[in-house]
């Protein structure tokens, strides 16, 4: 798969990891420019089958993603709508899109991501930022609008409702160290640490088989928009979709034979054993 | 819009943010009188455009609102219903109404919350607490019952499912720093510090626009009730509810013009920009 | 009730409290004899109206319970199915119908639980660990599969989506801190600690109405399940479920009598007037 020709951002491919890095303008505005790059990007990665994680970062050493760029705003309809003509909005449906890409994704913000900035790092998997450099906002409210790239429906999710309440109505700047307590990033980290976290969990996800990879990410999403009896026949679903394409039930068994099993020093080591196990193919 | 004749608060309106003040007997008890009085408030609140923001603090130095009346509790029905017959219960329809109010809504948390008190409490929008003199407890399970003024229903929506549990099986007082942890709140502040907070974050509420600030919270609520492809029909839905009826349009227009894009030091500055915004009607 | 002839693990009843102790080969595998125990145990607790808490933990220093038996994993199906013909797996039923027993669960972790191990504490009410002993993994991915005894389903019900996708996703070893942190266990203790809080919360369950922690429970359970006007409704209907089965109506009339209310040195001492009450029969 190539990536190339984007214009806001740069993809690297290295041992089954893409690196995004935004770089576009003084701050990496999202823009049409974007919303174009990052629906091609998804497109690629719908059909990518060796790249497994995605990382997203910023060349910029401020801003991840500032937001969303409001001379497209100004071309806003002013007419309410029924909610059966409710249409979802382009940056809705980008994010979306990227969100359900078959990687697992990650946003690694060294820098401010407010307003759709933000919306995007929220529809990724897993969020990993900051101190010091780090902010996130929400500022629509304040606006006169409502976070509509997927924030006002991604912020419960991530946070219970008091704190998405508050993050969305008081439009003001979160730090890393709010954003880890109230939940809307996995770990906030030191400048220098932060490296290290992300490059360790990327290359660990990036040994598992890719569709492995895929029904997990789906399944947890899945998980929460069904009532429990529905989400537990989706996890069954989700099971055999991965056991009919991954060498599953092999690598069993040979784990069986290998005595991984049932030996209290080998059940001390899973943590790198998980790894060895990814070599048996 | 007139807000007098409550038996057990007082509520003060000032630059769009009305102060509600429990003061009612020795303990601040849920009665009948206390939920006449929050089903008129809900009333007047709903039709009330000006006002934005609703802060619900307590006269009494160790009490917010103690719990519902049990004098109430004898007159329950020891009927079991089917799940058709089951109706709303006086408490969940009038804590229900108030959580749905178009203004933001802030508990201010000095002093204990129990039983009908804390469902209060949760059915609000968001909720700050002092340590020390602030403690939550649902004590139904002890008494026979279960939370039933939402609170059973609304508890895992903040905390998730395994915290909710606790609370409502364990029948305990939890601190205030307890509560920050698991979710209920969303912060815990010493003695002196409660009132800078709450006063900063509702007066910087009370510079949005109505329309926006309903449009905000309604969706957040919806946001979890539904899977994630109707959250984000909804969203599409409340962007237009909000943009027919504030001024967002022009905002946008002028923020434009004023180049409040596409300049880092702009970037730097959002947190105060979105204050500047709302001079520009 | 009779609590005997169990291979995997012992069961001991007092004062209303079932403690249930894995004690099986060098790891505490969770294989067909364990699902075979783990299923008749429910069979009884669903039938059971004495007891009213159920501690799991185990005689193993290190390991709590292994994961599933990989051996029961070679056979698995490697054919992909239709979302219709999706059945629940041997090891979602037997976490399930453990989830919904009427009394209180609690795991005690003390050692590792990864796997399907974890997935059977996930299936808990309540989670508490130990630090330096207590590890969880979900490893699945790194096989091929995923995580397939609820696990998927329900971790995000505890921690929110982004935590949820990190663990399924990494495969890696999380402490009881971070566990704490992310809102898989309720709370992390130092080894000489856990008993105590594991035992009062155990012994202040065990003396509240049985038919009011099973309404308690199932109904925070289905409260996420549900959009809020539904949960509202199911809500009422606990009620009346537990009010004809308790006392609950005599406790308040008694309590009334007694003078619980209205007094601020009662309302100060709620938090062990709560157990007071429950000696009124």
């Amino acid at each position: 798969m190539k990536y190339e020709n984007f214009t806001t951002f740069d993809v690297k491919i290295e041992n089954a990891i893409a690196t995004v890095t935004f770089d576009f303008g003084t701050v990496n505005v999202q823009g049409q420019e974007m919303l174009a790059d990052l629906n091609s990007l998804a497109m690629r990665l719908e059909r990518d089958r060796e790249t497994k994680v995605v990382i997203f970062q910023s060349a910029n050493p401020e801003i991840w993603v500032c937001h969303y760029d409001t001379e497209l705003l100004k071309d806003m309809s002013t007419e309410a709508v029924s909610r059966e003509e409710a249409q979802l909005l382009d940056l809705q449906s980008v994010c979306e899109r990227i969100s359900r890409v078959p990687q697992a994704t990650i946003a690694k913000l060294e820098g401010f991501a407010r307003g759709g900035g933000h919306e995007l790092a929220l529809a990724l998997d897993m969020r990993f930022a900051v101190r010091g450099k780090y902010k996130f906002m929400q500022m629509e409210v304040g606006m006169g609008i409502l976070p509509c790239g997927g924030g006002a429906s991604r912020m419960a999710r991530q946070t219970g409702l008091g704190r998405a309440l508050e993050i969305i109505l008081s439009a003001r700047d979160f730090s890393a160290d709010e954003a880890e307590a109230m939940g809307t990033i996995n770990k906030a980290f030191e400048a220098d640490e932060i490296d290290d976290y992300v490059t360790t969990l990327a290359n660990r996800i990036a040994k598992f088989p890719a569709e492995s990879i895929n029904a997990c990410k789906q399944m947890v999403y899945e998980s929460i928009d069904k009532p429990i009896e529905d989400a537990l026949k989706a996890e069954a679903y989700w099971l055999y979709q991965a056991t009919s394409k991954t060498p599953a039930v092999k690598r069993f068994a040979i784990a069986d034979e290998q005595g991984l099993e049932h030996d209290l020093e080998n059940q001390r080591n899973w943590n790198t054993l998980v790894m060895d196990v990814q070599d048996i193919q």
